[in-house]
């Protein structure tokens, strides 16, 4: 499903190490071909080949993995796997929780930090039998600054942010599945410059309890290596964890929805089309042609005014979801910055708890106004469309590890809660691009049908 | 306000340190005739006298406390004083994250625990200059636990809880006010056995980062010994913090909205209404006709349409209450039981994690839709009278420290997300019991004006 990588790392080849998705393999492990800890040990062997380059892990917890792995290879054997991800690697965004692992949250002041338990995710997934390979980089607090994470196609290219070492680990095949999160882009984008599937699931859909990670259009996410992979991974976690505290949650088969063709596709510009390479346009328009060749409806802003006006709802985006964040990220900046150390805060963390001290409630009260309006013009759409579709970025990876890339395809669809997957299916520049394909709100299942389907318009 | 104690504990006469609530002080600030730091130490002064028998304290930062006290009295003295709250002395809850102090959720599993952070109403509290002169004692994980506070009126019955330490150091003047959160009746039943105000907010009202509190009907409220200075502590908050994430977050005036005489209140007898003694209910019988006296016209299940069918929707707001709370507190106790030490949780605790892992996704998803038909069928009451009235306790405070006394009553405003304030003005047993006045969801302060109005009819 992903593309070759257009260049190797050092000695490291991604062809050689490249994994199958999980999903590929568990009937091998019924008939005993394979087992949870050998896949494991080519998971580890895939680390040790390419991580000193990568750098995707903040920390490696091998010995208790092989332990976990060795309890799935068990239950497999007996024909009584717990569930789905039994005996699957996992790496974790290293701004949850883990009663085994520091949660350093890509900071400093929190280097070493332990809270003593599992986040919520964390805690389903041990219960569904995964096995929790390690920690994930993570750019600062999962904000803008990166901390050395490298793209596993071009170790001279960011990885994207601010799921920079679940993306990268994927990307390279080191594990099938991460967590990520996503409150601008953070999921998407780094899915689109590593060559992995990207889920930001509806708001709320899978809980976050004991994930740093409090604001209103953020996510618990999935990055890996196969639809199955992802949704076997979501649904593991909210059959057991649920979503956040009030909502319904996940909901949807046990395996993932099988393809279902969408009749009617909307193609979102969005505000990044002025952004974007004319090579990743051309790509997105050849994406749309397949899909129209396979007879799927492809409609626009300049044929469909509810797609028009669900473009101008969102040509704000960026700046009104970097709002919202700054005034919901005021705590736990401040606290950090009196009681921590201000200086060991980045300089853009910095720059927005000073922001944010300038903001007031009413001002956000406008904002969380603006924000109902625009989903409420965008849920109109799904009368009309059964999906939409765009670029996960505005091309591929740039060059360089000081910036985590251009979110502004991604923003949409945080601002709107609503579920999104980043395809692997484009290419810029030789190298990994994604195709996003959104749904509606609390219709993920529906989405992953959908993406199926597509997916099947690009075997190569 | 607050009724006479009925017993002093020990050598201490509860009447000789009942201060007047901060608002009532705070011009002295301005004139020289009292400081910040003076009314600290009558603060420490009552500590001193009845902690040692009360057990309102899990933790105490008297030097601290004195340097923030002395902060506020320069600001004074200054005539720049922060805020409403500067300089009030304040107890925070101990499932809320301090910086300076350990956060301990009444379980030995997190004895010593310290995050290194404030949560978010601290961080707003110590920035509008309040004094933050501890933490105090939660029942297990704010549940039903007890952890030996006992109640100041008389110390061989319970406070109630799972506010125990923040009702009983207000009740007994130890501090003019405390933060406390109630899912269940966590605020309305210590504030009735303890003689404090107490408010529960609208769900969503004060933001909840950094307290160890994610179910999805639970809120940071405060108990204070009057109206205005529960006003002052919940808007210092929302002014800096907001709500929670996604939520508009408590608003209205800078000083407490003035009295406004609702028109009709709608008497609500609650599943409560058998388990409540003889006198709690003529304690509230002749508090309506107080209010009747005073032209407020008092409807209820028997007179109204809309009142009966709202007892109907929350005859069973208990149960319902419970499995929510079940599904939503699986996490943290299942990495709690698994990756720490089973055998430090309480019993109950134990079983409500048994309960929980016999609960599926589905069945969430099920008592989440009958809370919502709950809560559109009391909304509709808000076309009909301006607030509801009823016990907060079923009688007074009842002996023994082994439980935390019956919630029954405070379960509805829980249930609905609605603000409630327990009003310290019944006696029963010649001990402290609220008159519960509840208002309409995000209608806070249109519930404290009339909670002022209806407390000039009680001026003994």
């Amino acid at each position: 499903m992903a593309p070759e990588p257009a260049t190797g790392i050092g000695s490291y080849d991604p062809r050689k190490y490249r994994l199958l998705s999980f999903h590929d393999h568990v009937w091998k492990f019924q008939n005993g071909e394979d087992t949870p800890r050998a896949y494991l040990e080519r998971c580890l062997e895939a680390v040790a080949a390419s991580n000193e380059e990568v750098k995707a892990w903040a920390y490696l917890n091998t010995d208790r993995a092989r332990a976990m792995a060795d309890a799935a290879t068990k239950r497999h054997a007996d024909g009584r796997p717990l569930s789905a991800v039994d005996g699957m690697p996992i790496g974790i965004k290293d701004i949850m929780e883990t009663a085994d692992m520091p949660t350093e949250q890509g900071s400093p002041l929190f280097a070493g930090w332990r809270g003593g338990r599992d986040c919520a995710a964390v805690a389903a997934l041990r219960e569904a039998g995964a096995v929790i390979v390690g920690k994930t980089v993570t750019t600062e607090f999962a904000a803008t600054e990166p901390r050395g994470t490298c793209n596993p196609w071009d170790a001279s290219r960011t990885p994207g942010g601010s799921s920079s070492g679940s993306a990268a680990a994927v990307g390279i095949g080191m594990v099938p599945a991460a967590l990520g999160s996503q409150v601008i882009g953070s999921i998407i984008r780094p899915a689109s410059y590593c060559g992995a599937v990207g889920y930001k699931p509806s708001y709320g859909a899978l809980n976050r309890g004991g994930s740093f990670d409090a604001f209103s259009q953020s996510c618990t996410g999935v990055l890996a290596a196969s639809l199955a992979d992802i949704w076997a991974v979501a649904r593991a976690i909210s059959a057991r964890a649920g979503g956040d505290p009030g909502h319904p949650g996940l909901t949807g088969p046990t395996d993932a929805p099988p393809a279902r063709k969408p009749r009617r596709v909307a193609l979102l510009e969005t505000a990044g089309w002025d952004a974007a390479t004319d090579e990743a346009k051309e790509a997105l328009a050849a994406a749309c042609d397949r899909l129209k060749a396979a007879d799927i409806d492809i409609v626009d802003r300049r044929t469909d005014d509810a797609v028009a006006a669900v473009e101008e709802a969102i040509a704000a985006a960026v700046s009104l979801s970097r709002r919202i964040n700054a005034w919901e990220g005021r705590w736990p900046l401040n606290t950090y910055a009196r009681d921590r150390d201000r200086a060991q805060l980045s300089r853009p963390s910095q720059e927005r708890l000073d922001d944010a001290n300038r903001m007031t409630q009413e001002e956000y009260q406008g904002l969380l106004a603006e924000r109902r309006r625009v989903r409420e013009i965008y849920a109109a759409l799904k009368e009309r469309c059964d999906a939409c579709v765009t670029l996960s970025a505005t091309g591929a990876a740039p060059r360089g590890l000081a910036s985590t890339g251009n979110p502004i395809f991604t923003v949409p669809t945080s601002l709107l809660g609503i579920p999104t997957l980043s395809l692997p299916v484009l290419r810029a520049e030789g190298l990994p691009l994604g195709l996003q394909l959104i749904g509606f709100a609390d219709s993920d299942a529906a989405l992953f049908a959908a993406a199926a389907s597509v997916l099947e318009l690009f075997p190569d």
